[in-house]
């Protein structure tokens, strides 16, 4: 018999240890170590949770502890792994108790970016990441403060300002480029701009923090931009997360972009015996560029899991590894109010960096055919290569029925296809749901057109 | 100087002719013949026109006769081609007129089918395909028909059928199969079922249409259907249509499935000189099976008119051909109301009759998170190869959301992926648009496991 351990009970971490469940003879222990008490939610459901579309914090989460116990996990909720030692094969608890393992899984995911400024630890500066981050915003929010700011506008900063938005809060966006959502090429960040000052948020972009104000009681009463002082009684960080990997360090395991643990495509950490990690702690590998990159994305590590546990499992019983994880093509997708905007592949500037020479076009269609009622409309912004006449991007901004599109360029993309591929992909038409030519082939043959010229 | 001769001035045919006349040089005559009035319609718009939501015939009409001429074709509306003499290399018009050319581009699009049924030829009783059509079917709706019945379920019988609800026709649908939509699995076909009669339809199906009754004027009033009478006003059929082949045939020119005019990737007709075939008069080839297939969809017949246009320049420039037809990969979607309706690639019995050995799956998922409001739901069905573990095909049935997400599948199949691919794939996920797997992801994880059960 063995015991695999596997530390974070997330998407990652309970992917893994349910899908090891379900394979390894009853004889072997899954146990899982998670220093909260919630264990595979939705962190990308928090903003829904805040705006109050989702009314249930249950509702966020997939699959209780409760749940994961009557499959047979040995689940330890508010156990917090502090030490690995990996000679002695064990983990250490807070509590002290020492935990022996004959394969470890490693997926303690990922937290905010808190920049050291001063104040930065002022109550009512909080970060989203977990549902008691989730929990914390909540209350906050009932206690009705007269102005938000959102520091940061990634996709987290976006929707949390939407959530604010829509709880009828004053809401300031704070973002140190000239543009929000560095996701997405700046001529397109520039629509999601103009939308969000449709719905009355107090933009600020090429605006720096350095600090926050903090009262009495060391509550933040406000944020240092530059050369003034923006009121604020509540600050939602959204500057990104980086991998929480300091109990791998620690363990001396190699880590890499943005902290993420080195791992090889089955998920074995690099130099390691019997150690495996993913999830938001981990680094990945850009299918595009091949190319290490920090992509913290429930999707990803879903996958991830499965491919831990399919290893994990191989290793123990002595079986063939079937799975590996390819990488990811930063497919990505969110939406401001009717606004929706998504990204797979890579921009300009990362192109260029990876070595391609890249040809940028952007077109404007229709979401349906254009005589339609309510036709819809989008840009659609695509990135290809001028020598390989590879698609290297495609990113959407648009309203109703627009993001999605997405999906068929980053199934084109991985599978190496040209855009003169993409222009003769037979996808779908009907006037209720697109041209004749569908957005993302109005786009490729522009970048024909461009290359041809 | 050439002179390049299209006969037919729908998509296939305006398009290749306005690539020709962009890249041909002014010297060189682009000459089209079309019997109506119109051109460059969207034939897919008429349900939509019928039913209202489209108000003025002008707007299915993405370019007007005047704007064609504008830019430098001759186009000669009224004008019916009669005969092609390939050895003279002359075009007869209804008129008598015999037009020479240099290369003929044969775009004589599509007829609906007529089934040599006693009464087929009495008023009321309509076809779907011209714009002509469509105005006949609003002026018999005017009339306020009491019943109308349409025979056939196929994308066009939905839709008209719709249209005539949308009208608030009391409305029947005759179906020959045991369940609506045969270009989707019964099992799927039984959901569109359902909201047609929640619709208030009256659905007959396994119902074959023996013949119709016609008044004294000659006017339907009935529809044999086994041994009863359906009372109809106005008759709309959705038969679907063939190949409008007739002149080619004629001409000596080569046919094969549903009289689709045969040709090579180029679009050149087989075995004849300076003649080339687009649109939905032209067989086409299934790119996952290799086979000869019909499929009349004005997304195929763009594209071939560009193939076309690219390849008669080049002859006639000497330069190098640079463009061919893929195939097709049987891409459709449509909606019935509320439901969307979308496939790809192969469905259970076509991949078997091919040569595959089927694995099909089905499941049901939410078209968002499953937490999010209105988070709708779908059924995908997935058809995949047991021994290569190919992906073959895709079907989709459900809620705002669901159609176009066959777009992915297309790509995926076409460029041959397996169901472990599909799994691997990086979708879009947030949960206003997806669950961590995306349907399509669902759909390949469920194949993934009942082949390896």
């Amino acid at each position: 018999m063995a015991r695999v351990l596997v530390i974070g009970g997330d998407a990652a971490g309970m992917s893994a240890a349910a899908a090891l469940r379900r394979r390894l003879p009853v004889e072997h222990e899954v146990v899982v170590l998670e220093r909260g008490e919630w264990t595979s939610y939705s962190a990308c459901g928090i903003p829904y949770w805040v705006s109050g579309e989702v009314t249930e914090v249950d509702d966020l989460v997939a699959r209780s502890p409760a749940e994961h116990r009557a499959n047979g996990i040995d689940l330890r909720t508010g156990t917090e792994a502090v030490s690995i030692d990996l000679d002695a094969r064990e983990v250490e608890t807070a509590a002290g108790d020492r935990i022996a393992f004959d394969a470890l899984v490693i997926a303690t995911g990922a937290e905010p970016v808190r920049p050291d400024l001063p104040g930065i630890h002022g109550r009512g500066i909080l970060g989203v990441q977990t549902l008691g981050d989730g929990q914390d915003v909540i209350d906050a929010l009932a206690e009705r403060p007269r102005d938000v700011v959102v520091v940061g506008s990634g996709y987290v900063g976006l929707e949390m300002a939407e959530a604010c938005v829509l709880r009828g809060c004053r809401t300031t966006v704070v973002e140190r480029a000239p543009v929000p959502l560095s996701i997405i090429e700046p001529v397109l960040g520039e629509q999601v701009a103009v939308a969000m000052r449709g719905r009355g948020i107090e933009l600020r972009t090429s605006a720096a923090v350095s600090g926050f104000d903090l009262d009495g009681d060391g509550h933040v009463r406000g944020v240092r931009v530059d050369d003034e002082v923006l009121p604020a009684d509540l600050v939602l960080l959204g500057l990104g997360v980086t991998a929480r990997s300091a109990l791998a360090v620690a363990a001396g395991l190699p880590t890499g972009v943005k902290g993420g643990i080195v791992t090889d495509a089955r998920h074995r950490v690099a130099g390691a015996d019997r150690v495996w990690a993913a999830g938001d702690c981990v680094e990945t590998r850009d299918r595009t560029t091949g190319l290490p990159i920090h992509l913290p994305l429930g999707t990803h590590a879903n996958k991830q899991g499965m491919v831990v546990a399919d290893d994990v499992a191989a290793t123990l019983l002595d079986e063939p590894t079937r799975l590996t994880f390819p990488g990811v093509v930063q497919t990505a997708i969110t939406k401001f109010c009717a606004l929706e905007i998504s990204r797979t592949g890579l921009g300009e500037q990362q192109a260029r960096e990876a070595g391609f020479d890249p040809v940028v076009v952007s077109i404007e269609t229709s979401a349906r055919a254009g005589y339609m009622p309510d036709a819809g409309s989008m840009t659609v912004l695509l990135v290809a290569d001028r020598g390989s006449r590879r698609l290297l991007g495609v990113q959407v901004v648009g309203t109703e029925n627009a993001g999605l599109r997405v999906d068929a360029a980053a199934t084109a993309l991985t599978a190496g296809m040209t855009v003169d591929d993409v222009v003769m992909l037979d996808l779908a038409y009907a006037p209720p749901f697109a041209s004749v030519w569908s957005p993302v082939q109005v786009a490729a043959r522009a970048a024909v057109k461009a290359m041809d010229a």
